[in-house]
């Protein structure tokens, strides 16, 4: 499986994504699944995918591959809408080649997930989720976040602490975190991770971050964050209006 | 949906379940998915269920039916596993009533799975998860609780905490947290709850607790963890190798 987040604050945007992928527990690999696409000082797109690697590693091999063709690309849509749109329509084409009479009845599930951030010059940032049907929602002030994957285990940190106004380093922490609560539960989802921030209007050349198990700072995080909630728990009032036949 | 834990601890056992049904969001009910059958001084059965609600009751029903005739029923098994082995049994016999030729073109997932926990005289507590298929596992001191249902949202505190030997009143406080983050981010799960502790060997009658939104030591845990994250989360060191264009 995977996991991804991404969000869209105020300050600017965060995209984070683990690199394991598998077909069943035997079948293990490490995979980027951050994509960049950018004209530094004019646009910086950035795409996170999840599921089916055969069609994830397609679209984003064709999104590629057309920078360069006479159509719309990456490189000149010119808006972080129409991205997310050209994301969906090649998603739609590459679902229609691979799932057909031929297969379908293998019962293999073709579907992907992909999450499309990032800003052009003329708009501010903008997060987008693209659904493996091809169609896709935006994120908003109210829901300044997305995740794609295996996304239950790191979910409830996210809603406790994340909002609109969070900064960008409040959001690193947070998503550290919910990746390694994820990590403890659930095999499918492991290390390293790509972290990328972008600071709003910045236009900045893209600088992702692999954290591996020993980067000083992760590892500073998860012993800080498994100290601290232990000691709040054990600070929290005892009941005992639970036991019975003492 | 459903969230139901079940734990098996040195000091004995704790069943928690929530109490929200939904098929599709505009069918909300709230039904109890605690099942307590006991011969006070002798054993004590309790079952949590989560899945198909006609399936659950039905199963439900039937062993609540069956006590009084003369095969074998939660009242004369003569161990915990037998007791297993019995929802298990009874588990396919209604799937094989309900999942026939003319329901199964609907789509309709007739699957429900159970934790089924207790102490019969003769043994010590002991905890079962019966999965849809009717077999079941044994929880150990390795693996000393099971979850159905919606489970994602709430395991990592428990991952976090719970240990074979960690104190009812830990086990309380952890389940409790983790209902309360399912909760804040699932609609399918909702108040009130159902909590029974049970101490080893004691064999004394169940007093299940039902948890309120406004029960005092419930509210008192939200808070209080809620607030503790927070100071926690704030204190953690940050680190601005991510930005860029600053």
């Amino acid at each position: 499986m995977t996991y991804c987040v991404a969000m869209r604050l105020k300050a600017g945007l965060l995209f984070a994504s683990d690199s394991r992928t598998n077909a069943g527990v035997d079948h293990i690999a490490t995979f980027r699944k951050m994509n960049v696409f950018e004209l530094p000082g004019e646009r910086l797109i950035v795409i996170l995918n999840a599921g089916n690697l055969a069609t994830t590693q397609s679209v984003l091999s064709l999104l590629r591959q057309r920078l360069t063709h006479d159509g719309a690309s990456l490189h000149n849509v010119g808006s972080m809408y129409e991205a997310a749109e050209l994301v969906g329509r090649t998603l739609k084409e590459i679902v229609a080649r691979d799932a057909n009479d031929a297969t379908l009845g293998q019962g293999v599930d073709f579907g992907a997930n992909f999450l499309v951030g990032g800003q052009i010059r003329g708009e501010g940032p903008r997060l987008f989720h693209v659904y493996p049907q091809g169609n896709f929602i935006e994120s908003t002030e109210d829901t300044p976040y997305f995740q794609i994957g295996e996304a239950k285990y790191g979910k409830p940190i996210i809603d406790r602490v994340i909002r609109y106004d969070s900064t960008l380093s409040e959001a690193t922490k947070c998503t550290l975190i919910s990746f390694d609560s994820t990590i403890r539960s659930n095999l499918s989802v492991g290390l390293p991770l790509d972290l990328l921030i972008y600071r709003a209007d910045s236009f900045a050349p893209a600088a992702p971050h692999r954290v591996t198990g020993d980067d000083p700072y992760f590892s500073k995080l998860r012993r800080g964050w498994g100290e601290g909630l232990r000691k709040v728990f054990a600070k929290l009032p005892d009941e005992d209006w639970f036991s019975s036949g003492s």
